[in-house]
């Protein structure tokens, strides 16, 4: 599944030692993954283009750093690049979904963790116990206050996204700002007080209205997504009773389709209805349940 | 599993419409939960003392109102006492986990959302985006900031606990502050750029120096764990290497046991170890395990 698989040594023991980060992101080892706006910089092959540490230092870059692990033997880092920056012959900044498309299972993982955790840091630089204005810790894997001394870590967001089946028939549905003719599985946050199962039943029942019988659920994979900081995790939650309401606030439509019908929707030869692409775990559930492997 | 299965509705509609959940909350309608310092307040029978919206108005309340949602038809709300309110006789705050032991599965499903959820209001009353204080919405759902607009909603933080297993052995740990003999599942949180199953691997990595074969680790169960607001996934992972290095700053020691060994733990005739109290989710992978269940 892209973004998952990242083949770091995040190095939990290097990160708490903060004299020991600081050196390896001050010095002259490791490359440099460098972000424009969460956008990807990649080469004209569609990889990522990693700055040597030399050539980063002469980036324009915001001031939070991440030290990310280390990769084949190299340190990685991870910074965002201001606005302005110049860039190599060639690099360009590439839209997440579209360079995650392209590139290779293990960069589009690192890339995807850099993402959400510099997203992160750009959206939680003060402390929401007190309001003082945050430091950046162990290698940019945390916060602290030096007002309340309150650590702050990043956020993932469990959210589970489902496929409802009803026989041989799945509950698909659709947003307004989708582009016509795409449906996907349902989703949602996980709320606290609640397992992955009963959030599916939950989002089930408030989004098309159908019940769910919360011990039949079965989580079947998860993704994690970088838009800002999710974890999918994807269910399969069978439902007895079939009929639909839609809550119009969440969903444009939401109907059941048949077996045949999600083959040629991942086929591509449905009339007029399509799956999300292969980036999403929506589609990787639809094609394990077309196969009759979920 | 204690605190999974919260029986609600908890009326996404209703707490979209700012007037409609304020009417409610103000009104004389529903079932007040009230907490002290996080504690549940209990009924001589172990029971939660629910106050009715005159009782609660009598109390020295701290202001945050949360909207729980709809229980057997009835409205249910939680608010968390100021620390001298003289309370109804008979009636005393009770440690969580003492408190849970002894409720309905119902009622300690609905405690650990209220615990929480405001727990969460208390630690996160400023906008982590600029450093504004910011204001409670939507039944005590959400806040937001009225300064740049941004939306908080309540962090839920996925953790993986996981019964590293090896032939007829699995993996346990202790760590220095836990009960002398105590020993459970290895565990940790989740970070970004990671599925469950790849922050399992990397925990018993870093905590045990054990490989897990990502593959082959299966979701068991989930357990919300109101402390203050995790959801625990349930791992089993099986490993081919079973040489341990412990790492110090995690664990104080981390060993295998025999499948026979865990049976006297759980059965408490085992010696000198035992396994933690049936509200652990790490219990109940332990007995599912030992039974040849998972």
């Amino acid at each position: 599944m892209v973004f998952a698989g990242a083949p770091l040594d995040r190095g939990d023991a290097l990160r708490r030692d903060e004299a020991r980060v600081q050196d390896l992101m001050q010095g002259d080892e490791g490359w440099w993954m460098i972000l424009s706006g969460g956008d990807a910089l990649l080469q004209p092959d569609g990889n990522l283009f990693w700055f040597h540490p030399s050539e980063a230092r002469t980036l324009a870059l915001k001031p939070t750093r991440i030290f990310l692990g280390h990769y084949k033997g190299s340190a990685c880092f991870a910074a965002e690049m201001e606005d302005d920056t110049a860039l190599p012959a060639g690099v360009e900044p590439v839209d997440p979904r579209r360079a995650a498309m392209g590139m290779s299972q293990d960069e589009a993982a690192l890339y995807g963790y850099a993402r959400s955790i510099l997203l992160w840091h750009q959206t939680h630089g003060f402390c929401a116990a007190c309001g003082t204005e945050t430091v950046v810790k162990g290698g940019g894997t945390r916060r602290q206050c030096p007002g309340c001394e309150k650590e702050h870590f990043p956020r993932v967001d469990p959210v589970v996204i489902m496929l409802a089946t009803h026989g041989d028939e799945c509950l698909l549905g659709r947003q307004t700002a989708w582009p016509e003719g795409m449906w996907s599985a349902l989703a949602g946050f996980t709320e606290p007080g609640e397992t992955l199962e009963e959030a599916c039943a939950r989002e089930l029942k408030e989004e098309a209205g159908v019940t769910a019988d919360i011990p039949s659920i079965r989580y079947v994979m998860g993704q994690p997504w970088p838009f800002p900081s999710s974890l999918m995790m994807g269910l399969i939650a069978p439902v007895s009773d079939a009929s639909i309401t839609v809550d119009t606030h969440e969903l444009e439509a939401a109907r059941w389709f048949h077996r045949d019908e999600v083959a040629a929707m991942l086929a591509g030869t449905h009339p007029e209805a399509a799956m999300p692409p292969s980036i999403a775990i929506a589609r990787r559930l639809a094609e394990l349940w077309v196969a009759g492997r979920i």
